[in-house]
């Protein structure tokens, strides 16, 4: 039996209501220019460190010990699903992040133009990285070409970067990539790894061949390589496994693809935090479960920018007091992964992570930084395990055996 | 491989002795009454204080984070099995709780007398909780009934509960419940859930026919429920495993039947704790390994009452300098579960783990609670990894691999 599996046969439903803020990239790392403090520990946040000290705080593994996850597997194990056994494609995850949400028989893939020679071999994986209009202009000439029993979606990304769709009967995403992830080498023919797949690998060298044929003379943008063929996994929605009536509120399209993987309500809510504070009170008697996405503090990390990172979560703990206002049965806060500015990626450190609900076991955390958690009652565990704990405090799941 | 079998796989033999001393219930929630304790950091218990300053502490999570495990389930996952992979069916907890103790071949299921109306359906699920003795007048009249080829045993519990116990050859407990869970419903059939088991679910049709023919003019008891269909798990011995004779110490006839799942000698030992030392000091020299089950402080958790939870901790302190100059090589003081008085019943919360011995690693912890060993250094761990610790600190494991 998967976990979800398990929590879910001890489902039960009540009005306790959870709230869910996921701070995006929340964890930093000890930064030597900034007196080895991490950027959680530079900002100051008293509303989070009250709720640690009124709560329990512990640390987040998003995948396994040492692994950097991506926001999907990162933000699949906060939603209580095994981040390894659904491991979302880099197609579909593309597609996610342009506000595309598959449909379960669709195959995705992410596609790069790139300039080959007259041998057929890449001398520019990128076309030099040639606008998005330009990608939008290329498109077009591809968006002719047709294949049979499939229809082929194209859709711009940024720049030389675009997502294919494939719509048909009896898709497999089981394909390699056609990029050889190299300069020097040719695009390789689509090669399908499992019988299934052939039809579609078929599918996509017929689409190839001819998309290669309208892009001959038109360099930089002469050729083009696919990666990441996948499919949607099939997950089943939170009301389905836990009776919760779920909802997201995200600014970034990624953010709300990754919630409707679970199929949760993706709430209209505007273009800031304050929006979203307003988005969550007006829909507030309408869902049990809320997951609140606050973007910032992951792109001040990728810009290795540790002091606005700092100031984005102030600016948070600022915004905290109108969540705790509405009162849930329990207010999470934690990150999808550590983002520390001082390494300018994602990394594999553990993500602090506070619990409050009256029903928590107050801890004697003093403050929300990654020091106190890491010494907080609920231990270090793996991010898939939150939903558990989230639905135990929220009295939502019935005892184990008899 | 399975966790016990790679710890069965290292086993060695010596004579150092490990006590486990299991507190039913210790781990509490911190209580708005009592300035934010838990009911253990309310207490006052030196000896538990002095034990943990001079040993290592940590905290166990029964099953997994979120989950709030059964009395059945808590116990086998302290003695080392998976609690997921061993469940135990509410019919084999059931018989256990009253002494009995299913044979591997027997399907066990817990019964309630209950009322029905004119048209079969259910108007009292409990039959106005009729007397005990009114209980086994009823049963009187169902050991009447014969089934072909198997044996029906009814065994009465307390008020309208019962247990039926079921021996023969060929028997399975892949059954559906009978109970249909709601008052207005009427009773079902038993349905096989699998082929190996339409024989069972015949013969138990065929005595409840019976049944119910002869309970018709006796109202309010006037129908019986079914459910809980089990048979007792297949479960090597901790002789077996590890070459441990193992003893159980333990007032309460479930704690004596789960003692006895893993097939543990069960010592009389009287009435209360007093008694319950004498036994050990008495039979120290004959056995490995003694499990020494302490009650009260989950039944005062049951009832919400957290002054006498604590009163029953101060006690169970005061006797375990009896316990500390039988000079065990290991002496571990835990709970199954925690049962927060202010909840009033079994909780997900993690329970204190405390570890003594020559050979551990002091961790400078400075009391036993909830607060301090969260902070231990054994870590938050599965209460499954526990008898891996105990072996180990007894030098009872060979290393693994060269």
């Amino acid at each position: 039996m998967q976990l979800h599996e398990l929590y879910s046969s001890l489902a039960i439903r009540n009005d306790h209501k959870i709230l869910l803020l996921v701070i995006d990239g929340l964890g930093g790392m000890s930064d030597p220019g900034h007196g080895y403090k991490t950027e959680l520990e530079y900002a100051k946040h008293p509303n989070l460190d009250l709720l640690a000290s009124q709560g329990t705080t512990g640390m987040l593994t998003p995948v396994l010990p040492g692994i950097t996850p991506g926001s999907g597997p990162a933000h699949l194990a906060l939603f209580g699903l095994d981040p390894v056994a659904f491991n979302i494609g880099r197609g579909v995850l593309e597609a996610l992040g342009i506000g595309l949400v598959p449909a379960p028989a669709d195959v995705l893939a992410r596609g790069n133009f790139c300039t080959v020679d007259s041998a057929n071999a890449i001398t520019d994986r990128r076309a030099g990285r040639i606008a998005t209009d330009v990608c939008e202009q290329r498109l077009a000439l591809l968006r002719e070409i047709r294949v049979p029993n499939a229809e082929i979606e194209l859709h711009a990304v940024k720049d030389h970067r675009f997502v294919l769709r494939l719509k048909g009967p009896d898709l497999d995403g089981d394909i390699e990539n056609t990029d050889p992830g190299a300069v020097g080498a040719k695009p390789k023919p689509a090669k399908a790894l499992t019988p299934r797949a052939e039809n579609t690998a078929n599918l996509v060298n017929a689409f190839v061949t001819q998309a290669l044929d309208r892009l001959k003379s038109q360099p930089p943008a002469n050729a083009l390589v696919l990666r990441g063929f996948s499919m949607l996994p099939q997950i089943p929605s939170l009301q389905e496994l836990y009776g919760l009536r779920s909802a997201a509120l995200a600014l970034y399209p990624m953010y709300k693809g990754l919630a409707r993987v679970v199929r949760m309500d993706i709430l209209d809510c505007g273009r800031s935090l304050p929006d979203q504070l307003l988005a969550l009170e007006s829909h507030w008697h309408q869902y049990d479960y809320f997951f609140v996405h606050y973007k910032y503090t992951d792109s001040c990390g990728e810009d290795g920018d540790f002091l606005s990172k700092a100031k984005h979560i102030e600016e948070l703990d600022r915004s905290l007091d109108r969540m705790i206002r509405l009162n849930p049965a329990v207010l999470a806060v934690t990150g999808d992964h550590s983002t520390p500015a001082c390494l300018k990626s994602h990394s594999w450190h553990p993500v602090p992570l506070l619990l409050s609900s009256p029903n928590c076991r107050r801890d004697g955390s003093t403050a929300f930084t990654e020091a106190v958690c890491a010494r907080g009652a609920l231990g270090n565990i793996q991010s898939k395990y939150l939903m558990g704990i989230l639905l135990a405090h929220a009295l939502r799941l019935a005892k184990f055996g008899a």
